[in-house]
């Protein structure tokens, strides 16, 4: 039977949205990764009668509740004294847990504040979690069908005790799970309909799920695979990347050093950028030192200028996006060969995604050619009004 | 009496954590503008007997539920069917928002797909909300002591109906809530742990609440007025200027075009950098076109070496960011006078991270200087090992 598991996040400053709730996403795709499947989420702030009610209610309903956030030393900080109520147990104080604080402590020549000894009260009988990097310790308490797990809320510390503490735990109590496998596809260019009407009304194979994300400016396709084959998965990969084609611009991560850094160590290459601001050269520095990029008012915001333009300005390979003109925006690349350019329409409003954009179609123009694939293409979502070719 | 206002986010995309749910964050902070606090939160995946279970039970204890997601075309869209199975109620065609949807289509001269039919299936009963931006509209539906109210995932769809249609209706609804107040103020170069030692210990106005969060490259602070009076506020506010003095960059949003664009209209600037990657210039493109800005490998790495090359480099005033050396990296400013150099320690690992602090730590010695302040001054966040003043 697939274990009933549900998160919560505690803290005023989660529910009132002052802070945005990563942990809690970082903590299902954790668990997806181990083959375990999130079937809840909860969020209440620092109200012990909330928490008090909710702890009890979902002792009844769930096999493992993880808690997040709410162990630290402050007055605010409530869910170990929540758990506890909710048990109809008192705290105690945990002498192991203290003297691993106070040697922190002194360890860094500093003398434990006494509001940090709370962080050493746990449930009665409790069981107490390493938190290998802070002063937080984690715990497991059960009560009725429930296991709950209390982990801080410092994602780095939560982090941590996940890998070290938790994950092996939850193996020995419920048992080693067969972990689906999920493989990323980042994609440019291609709209998230276009794309979705193409893929699903194909057959896949048994256990192959797909999944789209649009976020600009990819879109990201996930092959999701739940007890598949890894034969399946592959026939899945292949069949996907026969139909995205040469749209493909990284594969698990969009990381660009990875995808891109392989094919950019090369002779350096120089970048001019007016509309996407500094988006391009900020984007090519996390992928190489070696080149120089600059951002320039009043470049050409036709295509056949900015292509002429570049041709005077710049020795060696180069890029330019030019100014914003009636037409949309002039992209450019110089090669030895020849300059490419073609002008995009940006129909996005947001200036940040307009931006990353352009420079993402500089970019892909730049990859194109060094993968020895057409450079100037169809992109869905980027119409385009002019093409041309200059010899040089 | 305070009604109890609870949030619904559904998805098995949000629940798994592919996407992060920035939605129920939106939507607390939007609430607590206008008076109303969240006191709940729940995430539930495209799973109907787990949505009607949960519709069912919030019924019976709160007053409000907003439930976000599931409303688009496709079969794993099942919030309107959930909602009226809870209820008990048969689905019926809304005649009336199936001829908005046909219209949205007619315009843009496309047939409209049978899929969308779906989304003008309505609870029996249920009070259409317009979307004036899409196919899926809003509902409200009353059920035992709660209304019900279905909205968009997509979040510009969600913002525009909530400022257009439901928070008037609330309002009705609910009364006219005595808004709380937030004021926000942005501070650069001081830790969140230096600033809440020397806030904490003050005492601050009836009705005042301070709050804070470290978002690189600055800190928020905010100010928090429930029912407090507009002159215990303007006091706590006079309170917290006169404590962080000139660290700050920007009130009520941190947006550097309207905080230093007014002070950049000047004669035009131009950038080096190194480290930042591209950071700085991205970031002042954003304020101003007219400047210039360049990315270089090979800047010095060492103040008077930055400062000198900087001299000979620029005509005009002009800012630069050299390389990472030994003590940290080199940040230059020139202006007629004189040019003015620190060299920063950057303890912060997370490249990204790092590129932010350097850009902002330039921009800000361009903001003291323009604002005739001292333009080098400690920084609790990037400690300083040698400050240079060149004459010109």
């Amino acid at each position: 039977m697939e274990p009933v598991i549900e998160l919560v996040s505690t803290g005023d400053e989660v529910l009132t949205g002052l802070i945005v709730d990563t942990n809690a996403g970082w903590l299902s795709q954790r668990l997806l990764e181990q083959g375990w499947q999130v079937r809840r989420r909860f969020t209440v702030g620092d109200d012990r009668s909330d928490l008090v009610e909710l702890f009890e209610q979902r002792s009844h309903l769930a096999d493992l509740v993880i808690v997040n956030g709410g162990l630290g030393p402050t007055s605010d900080d409530i869910s170990a004294e929540a758990m506890a109520a909710a048990a109809g147990i008192p705290l105690e104080l945990n002498e192991h847990w203290l003297a691993v604080m106070q040697e922190k402590y002194s360890n860094r020549n500093r003398q434990m504040p006494r509001s940090n000894v709370k962080q050493a009260m746990l449930p009665q009988g409790a069981e107490l979690i390493d938190n290998p990097v802070g002063t937080a310790c984690g715990f497991a308490v059960r009560l009725n069908r429930a296991i709950f797990i209390f982990t801080p809320g410092v994602p780095s510390e939560l982090k941590t005790m996940m890998e070290q503490e938790i994950i092996p735990r939850l193996a020995t109590w419920f048992g080693q799970r067969g972990a689906s496998e999920v493989r990323r596809f980042f994609l440019f260019g291609l709209s998230e309909s276009g794309l979705s009407d193409r893929l699903d009304s194909q057959d896949w194979p048994a256990g192959i799920t797909l999944g789209y994300r649009a976020s600009l400016p990819t879109i990201e396709v996930k092959l999701i695979a739940e007890q598949a084959s890894p034969e399946a998965l592959a026939q899945a990969e292949r069949q996907l990347l026969a139909e995205v084609g040469t749209h493909l611009l990284a594969r698990d991560e969009l990381d660009f050093r990875r995808s891109l850094g392989p094919l950019l160590d090369m002779q350096p290459l120089t970048v001019f950028e007016e509309a996407s601001g500094g988006r391009l050269t900020d984007t090519i520095s996390t992928i190489t030192a070696e080149f120089e990029g600059h951002y320039l008012s009043g470049l050409p915001d036709e295509a056949r200028d900015l292509g002429e333009w570049l041709q005077r300005s710049a020795r060696g390979p180069a890029l330019a996006i030019g100014a914003e003109g009636p037409q949309g925006v002039p992209v450019a690349l110089l090669t030895a060969e020849h300059c490419q350019v073609q002008t995009l329409k940006v129909h996005f409003r947001d200036p940040l995604a307009r931006r990353k954009l352009l420079a993402v179609a500089a970019l892909d123009m730049l990859r194109r050619h060094l993968s020895r694939q057409p450079v100037m293409v169809d992109y869905d979502i980027l119409p385009c009004s002019e093409r041309l070719t200059l010899p040089c």
